[in-house]
């Protein structure tokens, strides 16, 4: 039965290449991954920012399910960062080097906006847009500290 | 004070562009989601193949949070194919056309996905290897059949 689960196991998952890059992640591993937990998260705050100025008609439920979301990545893209700076290869990176002679700068900014989108979920759930667009606005202003200090235009 | 807010939101989100951006996705937008969900997928199940494969110790708090992370991903690239084919700009897209001629198809792939990813989250709280394994041999099934079928290699 175990033999045939490692078979079966090998299969399912031959897709994903190499099975030591699953563990050991490369250079552009880290920026491909963070970079694409903060496309997730841009995707999902957008229609958020949208409803807090007026420019979509607030909708409850989906501030309710974008702001969970947020909540849910804001944990993730952290340890994207570790053991850098790290050379994008063919892709790009906009972290400045200030992050890794920060990192406890860096640590405590990252922290705060996880705080802030914890907060933001908290607040959707309620389903008012006033108090929305208060917490749209710190999140916001979360992202923008360590966008000021660590990433480059 | 709803103007205050209205200013200090200006403030805190122009770094994200233009407003209009965030509400209206354009294709390239769609794209970029869609892989950068997909990678945090990858990232977070790497470490549970190797796991399960015996290429490094079964560690049943990582097992946990990453297995978590990917149900509360798997909810999320779907919406990044709405609307597509999507023209990936100066960006590569490896989605086939087969996905928006057999939407139903893919769309069921993709609710399979979810099913079994949070089997996955389920599972990886008891803290056990062994079901674990089994459990992540049924997700990267369900990723390597929409992989055959709409992925072009």
């Amino acid at each position: 039965m175990r033999k045939l689960i490692a078979s079966s196991l090998v299969a399912a998952t031959a897709f994903m290449g190499a099975s030591s890059a699953m563990a050991e992640k490369k250079d552009a591993d880290y920026v491909e991954y963070r970079q694409g937990v903060f496309t997730a998260v841009a995707w999902n705050f957008g229609p958020l920012v949208a409803m807090a100025k007026g420019e979509i008609d607030f909708d409850a439920d989906l501030a309710q399910r974008n702001a969970e979301r947020i909540a849910q990545l804001a944990s993730m893209p952290l340890e994207g960062f570790r053991g850098g700076p790290h050379d994008a290869g063919d892709g790009h990176t906009h972290a400045k080097d200030a992050i890794w002679e920060n990192m406890d700068k860096f640590e405590g900014g990252m922290e705060k906006f996880q705080q802030e989108a914890d907060e933001l979920a908290e607040v959707a759930q309620q389903g008012e847009l006033g108090p929305l667009r208060q917490q749209v606005s710190a999140v916001g202003e979360s992202c923008k500290k360590c966008h000021d200090n660590f990433k480059e235009d």
